[in-house]
């Protein structure tokens, strides 16, 4: 099966499913149910079969899923049975609290280069690695062959980093600035913005 | 018209179209059309059309959308006409970073109280703010009358400290938390996970 037949929709979902997986296993359950699943993240339980079912059969009805098996096949079908290497860049309030944050490693990803434009900030140590001229962006991340990164730089900055990291060879890049970013074909962008999120719940309140 | 009667899709996407907006405003922009609109944000003009005619008759065929029209219009629907006082829990790395962050103010929102319940915090200023007694947020929030929360503990904290914030009155929460978060009826809870949104990249990659 190719990755193009599965609905973007249910592969938003897969990463969800991971995290609880993961969650259940620590809390040291070794077999769940999809109603189970469903109960913790709020989706039915069939919504969770159907997706999984897009990857082959994992559950046998009535024996439930095997937790450590189902974490196996979900992180190989993510693509994060192995770490990926990803570039920061912008290593102002939120870059740092990225570069010190523990939740990466065990999940795939370790931030490996981090760059900034502020002379400041420019040769500083940051979280075990040395912030780096951003203007070296284009050298050091082909050098290492990152392939994803981060921009935590303030919105007017953004569009331009964003070109130079695909410039660069950069094939998905998570933004925290609050401006849409526009990519050629081939690269992907996701957004990360906290007043996004804030509006939605206000529409409500 | 009802808030139910809004798709819930529809309603996530608004925040977005107010975001880009303001941006074209900040350029300078009057005007703008479902067209343009669409070319920034990856979205089909025809989707945006369609989504803004829940809200009632915005743009004119042949005319465009005025954009600080648009803008009030948008903040009304969100209900961020008016400012949101927000109390937030969690004054470490990632926590500092939300309180510093100068991009909520002028998009509806406030951060207000700080709670932490680390002694090594509590007391100390940040932003302008004293850090609170993670203990007094029963007390603090209804005195405010807050109905928003972010969150920035460790996962292990997270359903706690929401069951404490739901307890205090609050209506909404932002969670940074890796981890699904169970509320009663009536609550409302967003998640933000950055590796939720690199995993989802990395199936593609």
């Amino acid at each position: 099966m190719t990755e193009t037949q599965i609905p973007d929709i249910v592969v938003s979902r897969l990463p969800i499913y991971l995290r609880a997986l993961t969650r259940l296993q620590q809390e040291g359950q070794h077999i769940t149910s999809s109603g189970e699943l469903g109960r913790r993240l709020g989706i039915s339980s069939a919504q969770i079969r159907k997706d999984l079912s897009h990857f082959g059969e994992f559950g046998k009805q009535g024996t439930g899923y095997q937790i450590e098996f189902l974490i196996k096949q979900l992180r190989q079908i993510l693509k994060v049975d192995h770490e990926w290497s990803v570039a920061l860049v912008g290593a102002g309030d939120l870059g740092s609290a990225l570069a010190r944050y523990n939740g990466f490693r065990n999940r795939g990803f370790r931030i490996e280069l981090i760059f900034d434009n502020d002379p400041a900030k420019i040769g500083r140590e940051l979280s075990g690695y040395i912030v780096q001229d951003a203007a070296l962006l284009g050298t050091l991340i082909p050098q290492r062959g990152i392939r994803l990164a981060m921009i935590a730089v303030p919105a007017e900055a953004a569009q331009f980093v964003a070109d130079e990291l695909v410039k660069a060879g950069i094939k998905g890049i998570l933004s925290y600035a609050p401006i849409n970013i526009n990519v050629p074909e081939g690269v992907q962008v996701q957004y990360i913005d906290p007043v996004v999120h804030l509006q939605r719940m206000t529409f409500y309140c």
